[in-house]
């Protein structure tokens, strides 16, 4: 089942994509929904993230080339990082360069949404908490990252977490394949099994230091490829069994001549 | 006026307190609220912390000893950092140590509550954009600390951002002293003006990256003197015109032998 949430005209709603047409819920997608009856067609609305997520946490640098590179010995802690909410803009939205630089980096990711109050989950149970997937991109301008290891700011900037184009809650993340393509030009394009850090194993660790709750999204770390881009580029972040999530970059207003 | 939540039986209720008298208000602080005519004597109610942050940000290693030690030049890039929501307890809760190590570290801080929508705010501005101030404690596992910088983990364990015991609203954050005393003990004292990066230039700098919403809460950085604590321990955290943050140390429970 795929959930969405898009505008028509200017309500913003909630609802269940099936082929072109979405039919409208109402209600918490976590705990209790009903259709409306009210049905649109996807070409006359506008996506929007398919969800406000409650916190975004992100890994870093999670993938290798191939399977023989996968390493024996994982980090006893691994790097994690938060991105504010505000960051969060969803399909076709402009991502904004911010004043001062000239490129910033995306990075295609699979991205879990929780469903459930999380708390010292085993990895074995961790799909039970899981209410679907959707696509992210971790966008980055390393230039604001300090060299003393502190990523914040260089991952914060407003519309620097695109997500979309739906949330699927049927998804094996095991068999799907991570893709981006940079002005249709693919330069992403790995499977899940390529993480150092399982899906499973991520989340596990999550909840035995933190309570994760339904809307929590974690991203899940992009495979290699993901390249530094200019105003005026366009990115398609892909997981086939999801959908395509694309946006384009812009320059802030004041750098406009 | 000091704006607080708490707990009457298994109800979460929202007040303002006037002395030792909570008069309960319904609504939303940020934009609407009424009181009820409903009226709780202090020592009837359990306090929680004084609101559920929408985001918590925090600023790492941001006081000298004193005036003269204040650097000319700031950093171009501040050391923030992210703490979840779900870190976060009220007055008198229990901080718990994680599994696995025997110390944590507490840090009292002078903590901005957003009131409104903030987005590249000038520091002669930011005061208007701030809804009141409470009392943090950025308790810290730096063992989670990663040798590269990454404080994430070591920021994040459920329990670790003690909030309270109210938001003061008339407060004068220039004129301030954060303090903090274990066990009776005064171990944190200093004035606000030794703030290296000062209360209006971080938040601005933030807003000049991302947009802050009504009910984020900024931990301004602890004065030097915090230390690493052990179960047992008990932390007052304090800012005279706000209130005592108080809350004690304990070990998980499968740490009891």
């Amino acid at each position: 089942m795929k959930f969405t949430r898009f505008m028509v005209g200017q309500d913003s709603l909630a609802g269940v994509l099936e082929g072109e047409t979405i039919r409208e819920i109402k209600g918490d997608i976590f705990t209790s929904w009903t259709y409306t009856g009210n049905v649109f067609s996807l070409g006359e609305v506008k996506l929007l993230a398919p969800l406000e997520p409650n916190q975004v946490i992100g890994i870093g640098a999670n993938y290798v080339a191939k399977t023989e590179d996968l390493p024996s010995d994982l980090p006893a802690i691994p790097v994690f990082f938060f991105k504010p909410t505000s960051s969060v803009i969803g399909p076709e939205d402009e991502i904004v360069i911010p004043e001062g630089i000239e490129q910033v980096k995306f990075e295609s990711e699979l991205a879990v949404v929780i469903g459930k109050e999380a708390r010292n989950v085993a990895e074995e149970d961790v799909l039970d908490y899981v209410f679907g997937y959707t696509v992210g991109n971790d966008v980055t301008a390393p230039q604001f990252f300090r060299e003393d290891g502190h990523w914040t700011i260089g991952k914060s900037f407003d519309t620097f977490t695109p997500l979309g184009p739906v949330i699927e809650t049927e998804l094996d993340p095991d068999t799907v394949r991570v893709e981006a393509k940079l002005n249709g030009v693919e330069k992403q394009n790995s499977p899940t099994e390529l993480m150092i850090i399982s899906l499973r194993k991520m989340v596990s660790y999550l909840t035995n230091v933190m309570t994760l709750k339904p809307g929590d999204v974690i991203l899940t770390g992009s495979p290699l490829g993901a390249e530094m881009v200019n105003a005026g580029d366009s990115i398609e972040c892909e997981i086939k069994e999801i959908g395509i999530l694309r946006n384009s970059f812009v320059t802030t207003k004041s750098h406009v001549s």
